[in-house]
């Protein structure tokens, strides 16, 4: 996998599709993997992404406590592992052991990159006045990886229950939107 | 196309995938659409639906003046409806009757749904307080239907400048996660 700096302008084309992801943190420590899907974009620049994640997960405390997080994107050739971070609690189980991922240093911030996926946005929490409510965390990006020959990534996308659309082909139509 | 009733608690599992959806508001007895890609699922039940929306479009000040809406979600078979959506404004266009959408009444809110798309969300807002700082509407869905037929929806995901992504096979994999 070659990866590549992707512009931060850019950062939206990899999330809005709602690709199911693996977000990482760094806490005492310890490294842990959280499956995740309730995310958004907020702003194209610099890219704001708004997470839901609930207080019951063990990556709640850390990215309450350390406030950085990598937000990494798996293809359908992790299934596997994506469900296996999905099943398990960083209380229980070293999720990098257990999964076969591999950590990689990130440059910005303190948790690693998952190696194996197409994709890494580096991210800082900006604004936690929703956490208490929604559990609603806005993340600023702050560097971008991208594996520069994954044009059309097979991301997966949760429909509930274990079921998982894996991404299809891509059309393009006329279009003004960014 | 055969709409049912959808358990509201099962809501979650039509927008977790990231799907293109058309947002219908009804203001000023004049029903709007708009394409939108910037949501979250915030929480199952009663389900919570966090929407950007950007202060320009004309759907923003419908959405903030009548506090309802119609999350519509199109498949493949709207694109060209959908991105002429996402093209035009409503300050100049009846998008209905431009791109051949027929609004059809909705059950609990004002705005119509669209008959073409295989699900309708008729939803409130709830939440206002982020909208002066991120454009983040929370809304609640309080009335949800869907094609009995429509197993695996051939949804719409943006991958910004009209390319779209179209929702491909379906995998199931043993998972612990709702």
């Amino acid at each position: 996998m070659r990866k590549r700096s992707l512009p931060l302008s850019q950062v939206y084309r990899l999330l809005e599709p709602g690709p199911v992801v693996l977000v990482t943190t760094l806490h005492r420590a310890r490294a842990n993997v959280m499956a995740q899907s309730w995310h958004t974009v907020m702003e194209f620049e610099p890219p704001l992404v708004g997470c839901v994640v609930g207080a019951d997960n063990h990556s709640f405390a850390a990215l309450k406590a350390t406030r950085e997080c990598v937000i990494n994107i798996p293809t359908v050739a992790l299934a596997r592992q994506t469900v296996g971070c999905g099943n398990t609690s960083g209380r229980d189980v070293d999720k990098f052991a257990a999964f076969g991922l591999t950590p990689k240093p990130a440059s910005e911030v303190a948790p690693p990159m998952i190696a194996e996926c197409y994709a890494s946005l580096e991210a800082r929490v900006v604004d936690t006045r929703m956490v208490n409510r929604y559990n609603l965390f806005v993340l600023e990006v702050v560097k971008a990886w991208v594996d520069a020959d994954e044009k059309d990534p097979r991301t997966l996308h949760h429909r509930g229950r274990g079921r998982f659309m894996v991404a299809g082909e891509t059309i393009h139509l006329p279009s003004r939107m960014k």
